[in-house]
């Protein structure tokens, strides 16, 4: 099965600066096969697949897809549940008992409805922290999304969860598009001990781990208090910090744990909307990068977002390390467009080039961006368009692996009102009204 | 010409604590007739307008247009031109050869374009400071949207602006959809005596003002170094400051500026995304309105934004104050809607409840949002999913003193490709390349 887009702007996310060309992109299996605008080698990539399917891309833009680093898709049944209330009360009285009475229908649910929005926004791969862990598998496998499933454990549900993640790890065994993390929920929340059998865990399978790390003062004053350092310390010393790590937040850092999340290589989830939302504090991104920190970008869960848009994501990026430096040069259009891109795909455990560029190779997870639409005219750098004005909604085909899982703005396969309507169904029946 | 939407969750945006209800909203002219969930009122209605015509709004919300108190809407041309690089290099090497060398025809197809992407996005008024102000006159009037016009002059053109405002005011008159405004740059770029005859113009048409008020640091400086005061207080001795002055940025003020903007009943404009992006601070909203200034939200024009997107603008502001502040509880979903609509009507001249809420007699400015999208759903508290997620591309139906102008996300009158190719061909004739 091969595909072929044409006459397209191609933004391949490949270089160190900006490029963009007109040209095409072809893809063979789940791999793509050509970026070119040489139309001879267009000639010989239609020779060699005669059975091409050819789109048209005039006035639209190919680019890879993108990877939200950190998430919690199913929490997508608890958007908008309980905003503007102190966090106690949307603990104690709103979140904790509507998880108490969710089954793991209701978080399938919850996860296809939030996957079905990413894909429409241009969402090609995810990283998850929840839970149901095997159910979480199926329902990705269902859906075509790429995605690395980590499975939340604390302290008083370790002993369920980690069995369940050796188990999801042979049911996505074959599965490439589908990966296991082990996901440990924060350095002060989990023990020192618990922590190590996640590393074990990873060790043993080959894993990633992912965790939140210095949401919070709060966090950094109990680890500090327990430990007698910062949360990136403590989880340095346990050996938990390496390039395999995928680190939610890092907002409340010292120098010296910059310079340490930059030295082991960890990958920086940044959630600029929710750390605002909830009034975290901002995230020292600059810094990270200027120590050569992986930094990527992602929505974090529905309650606190509350949506699953990466393109507001990777714009408030750009926008909160501005206003935060006091330097209208920070994070500029292609950097905030990388975070969202090649650096995401680092979290998703794949070697530079494999994931999140447009190259002979790497694998097919593209986006079509239909650029004829009035908040993006007229186009002078189409890189700053794409970061600064781009939307979701202006995503009108996307691919994975190879497959295209929406053309023209419809996703296949999933019948939208019924969705709505379960949703509405099992929201009310959890409330109990 | 009567118009009734039917089965809608209306949410009138009038009281103030949040308010919606299934029900239905009437219009009979350019003004609203009905608004209610009772089937007798909406049968009198029908009967009362045998011409009617009805829009099922079953699964979609009826709420207030919303306004965008501050912009430079012609300045769409140059949307993203020049993005991340040093300020005076923008200025000098971008901005002003780029006005320079446009005609008063290139300003009227910049500001089409961003008319057009407002009412798409649901804006129904907006407050314009620019240049070519008769040709912004004609334009506001061939397409339908509100505004209040105000043509930007400094010390340097003060001479052939200020008659050329007096003109408009001749050519608006009668149309009351269009209003006019004085427009002096700011307090640091106009002299004394060029603020005053802006006032005595004001006062000899009864016109509103609308000027940037403390947008950065330096501005702050030269009118503590000329005048010896704040540019609040230069502004208040010149009796600039009443209920009729939309203040636009509002940012480095004292607590004395801020209690007398409120004192004196000035609009603030706040405009969230601009101030990030170009890194000029965080405006102090949550004491503002704790003191009981009228703060409305704003896009500020298309080359700091880079977009017309008022959503986005709105929730922006609620995050970046919850942000700034450490309070997860500040500026919450409703106080942020009303922002864009109940207190931006204000900017309009309006008298309160005249424009901006839903209630019987307002001037009928609407949209309708469509709720059946995944990112939407499910829907436990639509004012915090419109706050929180809702986006320019869920607006599909848009109403302006009484006429549909956006229908299905149709715009009624504008062939888009034409308008796209020829703000491509003014801006490359522009540029000389």
């Amino acid at each position: 099965m091969a595909t072929l887009f044409t006459r397209a702007t191609v933004l391949p996310m490949t270089g160190a600066l900006p490029q963009t060309f007109t040209g095409a992109v072809g893809v063979a299996g789940n791999r793509i096969a050509l970026v070119t605008d040489d139309e001879a080698a267009v000639a010989a990539f239609r020779a060699a697949h005669p059975d091409v399917r050819e789109i048209d891309c005039s006035g639209r833009l190919v680019m890879p897809g993108l990877v939200d680093t950190h998430c919690h898709a199913a929490m997508t049944l608890q958007r908008s549940y309980a905003d503007d209330i102190a966090l106690m009360e949307w603990l104690n009285d709103y979140i904790w008992p509507f998880e108490a009475r969710q089954t793991a229908d209701d978080a399938v649910l919850g996860m296809t409805l939030g996957i079905v929005e990413m894909l429409l926004g241009g969402v090609t791969s995810f990283v998850d922290m929840y839970y149901f862990e095997n159910r979480c598998v199926e329902t990705v496998d269902r859906l075509g999304i790429r995605a690395m499933l980590g499975c939340n454990y604390f302290d008083t549900n370790v002993d369920a969860v980690l069995p369940e993640v050796e188990d999801a790890v042979r049911r996505a065994e074959g599965r490439d598009r589908i990966r296991i993390a082990v996901a440990p929920h924060a350095p002060y929340t989990v023990s020192p001990e618990n922590l190590l059998r996640g590393r074990a865990l990873c060790e043993r399978y080959g894993l990633c781990l992912t965790t939140h790390i210095a949401e919070t003062q709060d966090e950094v004053r109990i680890v500090r208090e327990r430990y007698g350092c910062t949360p990136v310390e403590h989880l340095d010393r346990l050996g938990l910090l390496t390039e395999r790590t995928i680190g939610a937040h890092c907002i409340h850092l010292t120098d010296v744990d910059i310079e340490t999340l930059a030295g082991r290589g960890v990958i920086v989830a940044h959630n600029p909307q929710s750390n605002m939302k909830i009034a975290s504090g901002v995230a020292p991104v600059e810094r990270l990068r200027a120590a050569g920190a992986t930094v990527t970008v992602a929505t974090d869960g529905p309650c606190s977002n509350n949506d699953l848009d990466m393109w507001e994501e990777l714009r408030t990026a750009s926008f909160l390390q501005k206003s935060a430096t006091g330097d209208p040069l920070a994070l500029p259009a292609y950097e905030a467009l990388k975070l969202a891109t090649a650096n995401g795909a680092r979290a998703m455990g794949r070697a530079e080039g494999e994931l999140g560029v447009l190259r002979d190779g790497a694998l097919a997870d593209l986006i079509v961006v239909d650029l004829q639409k009035p908040h993006l005219q007229p186009i002078h750098d189409v890189v700053a368009t794409l970061a600064y004005c781009g939307k979701a909604s202006d995503v009108d085909t996307v691919m994975v692996d190879g497959r295209i899982l929406v053309e023209n703005r419809r996703i296949a396969g999933i019948d939208l009102p019924r969705l709505y309507a379960d949703a509405a169904a099992a929201v009310a029946r959890i409330k109990g009204c």
